[in-house]
């Protein structure tokens, strides 16, 4: 096996630097014929072979030791180290007596080990330590791709996508050379991730094929996963019992349907045996599903869940369930609690393998909104919480906004307050998935710093419990080695002074106090205060001249807040302890209403867009200082600059416009008389 | 020559019914063998197979006789009623001793004698009637088809077309079979138009290419026009020396450059004879111009008209130019002053076979705007107005919308007051031009009540005086021709109802008292009150908590007032005397602010929404008793009943969206207490 190094593509957080460590010593692998086994052996020489280490035989004498616990005798330095069951995917990682030792159950934890000792670098060869046991806090950890085979004439190649073309298909054909997958999966694997979506969850009419006839695309697409321990998943349309069967229904309960699923998945596990099962959006903004045949959402998952079963494949069955075809007269539904309305009174009627995949919030990935209900009301169903890697509403990739510290408020938000569960405990079994923000553009991401999203979303899904700030400094020290003559202090520094705050700046420049959806309708990026205001999207602020702010109470709203349980039923029902982040999510208020802050709305309004614009400045001036060092690519830095120049435009753009808005509609002048338009 | 019957597309204005005066009567045909001349035999013989009438040969008797005066001795009844000289395209009309008489002194005007005797049916072989003179008001009556080659990936086949494809292209290549045009072109000579520009403004690479490698399908699509009296017009790209001509420049002044447009505009005419010449947007909305070169529009425009000169074309050059690029900050820009800023200096500049061509009003064919300061500017150049066929802001042909009314205020309108002359008088040597409303829709305009505003076009092109409400009369009565068990009355009552006042009908449930642009960006169909508000388009309305408007006075505002000569600069600036329809496009005005109706701004805002949708029900209400009778097409009937209904959905979401937005920010109430939202 070939290790992907490809020319004119950035190597993102896997540079030749990063394998120094291990390069440059002599490594013993322990393991078997499986394939992350095989890549183990395949880096190790790819590493040895660019920094002059060498692969020991066994019982040779080595700096680090490889090896499975299930094959054959341990070599010493690791019969010293293993103890009781490691488990799936897990591994033991230990230094004692000069010898660095990974001790894993299966292969998987082995690949998992070496990036470990990888990302540690030379740490991993330092002082002696005891064995850590590393083992994933969710079972799966899942990226899911937009992609398209035709170009849709409004959603592109990449529904969403801000980063060029798809690593899949262009045009309508699959890519001949699939390397570019072959090294997206080895970036995968390097931050745990074990499972990807390859299509497009709105499955148009060519994509529906892939099922089918063109189920080739999708094995040619699982053998370029398989080496890095990562199992394929394919979006079906859930009408395709008619659409590609033939039958007059696709109706979960009619006997030719279920027979169909099972033959038709059977014959996907007869070319792709480890396939990893079905993700599908149904009954969701046009695509279609069992409301249909008056069935359940836990009628049409289990269907599919029950064809997959005998192949051990799983259904990814999403939860973003609205009516899109609102009328915004009509102030009684609410959007926000469709997905528990829905979803909630099905738990416990989904099978072992179905997934509820439950996107975090009850609207669609907003800079901020509340975690959704839905994920602390179904303790009998195996959840899996969505993020948007793909920064559809947070910048779009042409502004900095490190995503990080959200996803790790969501993780560790506990329904039942301090004393319960996280969602990072409720979603051990289904795992974490995120739409993914790659593309076929040289930095992968579109915006360079955009790559620090995916390596923190892997991280978080291994270990939800790290700290966002951490994760980012191993994604900087990673991804930008620092020759002799460079200033490696410096840059670090002013990256992560750059990202680790930019998504509440981003926040401070945007849509104020958790009001959500001011942007631009349709492709979503830059401000417009009333572009969904009217529309059937469900999306509103009820911004008036005396007040703004969605009324969600049980007492005079839409009882959204009953959705959650005590306490958090009780802080967002009172306006009194509604934090003020999320205010206007729950609350409509006056303008003049004083925030625990201590300032009013309005004067907040005003306050945090100016602050967020002056932010964005500051982070554009802070990245120039590094503008012809050595520290970093000229390239990069290059492209980095256009974008804060967009970003500095754009944040300036929102700033006045928001300001402006709300000065004509309030009345009420800036405290501090600052230029409003 | 085949007259050209479709089957399967309506026939518009010229069912077979509205030949069967003619058609059943004995005609002498006495002309040359012109094409038009050659036509009008083709017509008469036609329809005298269709209805059992015969061609009278020379010397025989006749009930009507078409003669040329210059085409041999006149038959003894032309001979009585000839006179002084007729002119280009007019003719004689009159019916003695029970012969009707059409003379003309040149083919073209033969055939709209002809097409005036189908016009008049039965009632031209009526009482006798002297001699009554028919001449065009005007020289130059144009439609602009804005069809691209390639299905623009925004646009679409037709930019701005709501009636399917393009009659001329589809998806890249021309229709093997163009009946559809000659049939296009017959309805146009029967309305009077002599010009068509046959592709778009927006000159795209594919299309940029008819000038040269393509020609062959300009000279098709003449042929099919020539018949018809019509000549073709070609839109051109401004930079063809470089983009098909290999220059490095397309500066007008360059020697190289006025060589290639004379020696490219030669070899049009040597494929194409009577080609019409070219129409050219440059400068605007990204097209190139003669800016990026330092010269004016006059250098740019005068460039191609020598190149035409020789042959006896003429360029339309747009005066649609303006910052496109506006910051919605900057309150000192003022788009509407744009094409006057730029180009009454520039007047008595342009060569004598220049026609500029002007928008009727100074923004974008809003439904209503003040008539361009442009027109009433410029006495020493030949001036062409430009007016919108399409309903791009006026319904997309799926409201009813008859804008005859609106163009006759237009072409009525005096710039010096009464005693001073009329748009339509300034722009007698340059014409009328208007966006086609035509595909390939069986109805040819989506809305088959759409047709009207084709045919009136062409009847006020040719005479501007003509009443609206006559005209329409006239089209009902030719497009519906009613059975002997059809009530007649009762059709073209409801049909002169439902649209004569639709239009103001239009206006009162879309934006208020001449402020603009309350459409979705992009598409411009259905209200988004603040869509274009913060954006670059410079097209505001400046709507706070206290009032709306856009202060265009010299006193306080952009000085657009200027641009009028007295007494409409005074009586703009005034905000006593500015007339209420185009209140907000002068002045910003507080909500409490009395219209001469009596009315507050805001009051007015709720009433006339509310009368707007009303009336759009009351519309579907007496089409609906149509509904089964014998008088009107079933077909024809259903899609206007569906067209109905969206429009009935529209004009409430208008009405809902606009009072909404007004009581939100105004705060006062509906004085007749009805329910907003």
């Amino acid at each position: 096996m070939t290790i992907p190094h490809l020319i004119g593509v950035h190597p993102a957080w896997l540079p030749p630097e990063a394998f120094s460590a291990i390069g440059s010593r002599r490594t013993l692998v322990q393991a078997d014929e499986s394939a992350p086994a095989r890549t183990v052996r395949a880096e190790v020489a790819d590493a040895c072979a660019r920094h002059g280490g060498a692969i020991a035989g066994p019982g040779e004498a080595a700096d680090l030791v490889l090896a499975l616990t299930s094959a054959g005798p341990l070599p010493p330095a690791a019969q010293a180290v293993a103890g009781p069951e490691i488990g799936a995917e897990g591994f033991l990682l230990a230094r004692q007596d000069g010898v660095t030792v990974v001790l894993a159950d299966d292969p998987a934890g082995l690949l998992y080990g070496f990036f470990e000792v990888v990302r540690q670098g030379a740490a991993a060869f330092g002082a002696s330590r005891p064995a850590e046991a590393h083992r994933p806090a969710l079972r799966r950890r899942m990226l899911d791709h937009w992609d398209n085979i035709d170009v849709h004439p409004v959603m592109g190649q990449v529904e969403r996508g801000y980063s060029g073309g798809s690593i899949f298909w262009r045009d309508g054909v699959q890519h001949e050379d699939l390397s570019r997958v072959r090294a997206y999966a080895r970036l995968l694997a390097a931050t745990g991730i074990n499972a990807v979506g390859i299509n497009n969850v709105n499955v148009h009419a060519t994509e529906a094929r892939l099922l089918t006839d063109r189920l080739g695309e999708v094995a040619a697409i699982a053998a370029e996963f398989r080496p890095y321990g990562i199992r394929v998943h394919l979006s079906v349309n859930f009408a395709s019992p008619v659409a590609l069967g033939g039958l007059d229904t696709a109706d979960p309960l009619d006997e030719r349907v279920r027979e169909w699923w099972a033959r038709t998945t059977g014959r996907v596990y007869a070319v792709i045996p480890d396939f990893g099962g079905y993700v599908v959006k149904a009954d969701s903004e046009g695509q279609p599903g069992p409301f249909a045949y008056g069935r359940s959402h836990a009628d049409g998952a289990n269907v599919l869940a029950d064809a997959l079963a005998p192949h051990g494949g799983v259904v990814h069955w999403r939860a973003f369930v609205y009516n899109h075809r609102q009328d915004w007269r009509d102030r009684s539904t609410d959007r926000a609690r469709a997905a528990h309305d829905h979803f909630a009174p099905l738990d416990g009627q989904f099978r072992d393998n179905a997934i509820l995949q439950v996107k975090h919030g009850p609207l669609d990935f907003q800079t901020r909104e509340p975690v959704s209900p839905v994920i602390g009301a179904m303790p009998n169903t195996r959840l899996a919480v969505e993020l948007q890697v793909t920064q559809e509403y947070t910048g779009q990739q042409r502004h900095v906004c490190y995503l990080a510290p959200m996803w790790s408020e969501v993780l560790g938000f506990r329904f039942r307050g301090p004393d319960g569960r996280a969602v990072a405990d409720v979603t051990t079994s289904g795992g974490l998935v995120a739409v993914s923000n790659v593309g076929d553009d040289p930095y992968w991401t579109g915006h360079p710093l955009a790559q620090a999203n995916l390596y923190a979303f892997g991280r978080l899904a291994w270990q939800p419990g790290l700290d966002p700030a951490a994760v980012l400094d191993e994604w900087i020290g990673l991804t930008f080695p620092v020759g002799q003559d460079g200033d490696a202090e410096r840059l670090r520094g002013t990256l992560h002074e750059l990202m680790d705050g930019s998504w509440r700046t981003y926040e401070r420049y945007t849509a104020p106090l958790g009001v959500c959806f001011m942007v631009r309708p349709g492709h979503h990026y830059g401000p417009d205060v009333d572009g969904y205001e009217y529309t059937q999207w469900g999306t509103y602020h009820f911004a008036d001249r005396d007040g703004i702010g969605v009324d969600r109470t049980r007492a005079t709203g839409t009882g959204y807040t009953g959705q959650y349980p005590a306490p958090w039923s009780e802080v967002y029902e009172s306006l009194a302890e509604c934090p003020d982040e999320l205010l206007l999510f729950f609350h409509h208020v006056p303008y003049g209403h004083v925030l625990h802050s201590g300032t009013t709305v309005v004067q907040h309004i005003y306050d945090a867009h100016f602050a967020g614009a002056e932010e964005a400045a500051a982070m554009r001036a802070r990245w120039a200082e590094l503008d012809g060092t050595k520290t970093v690519d000229a390239a990069l830095h290059g492209r980095v600059s256009e974008l804060l120049d967009e970003q500095v435009r754009s944040a300036e753009e929102w700033r006045d416009q928001v300001n402006t808005y709300f000065l004509r509609k309030s009345g009420v002048p800036d405290a501090h008389g600052r230029r409003i338009h």
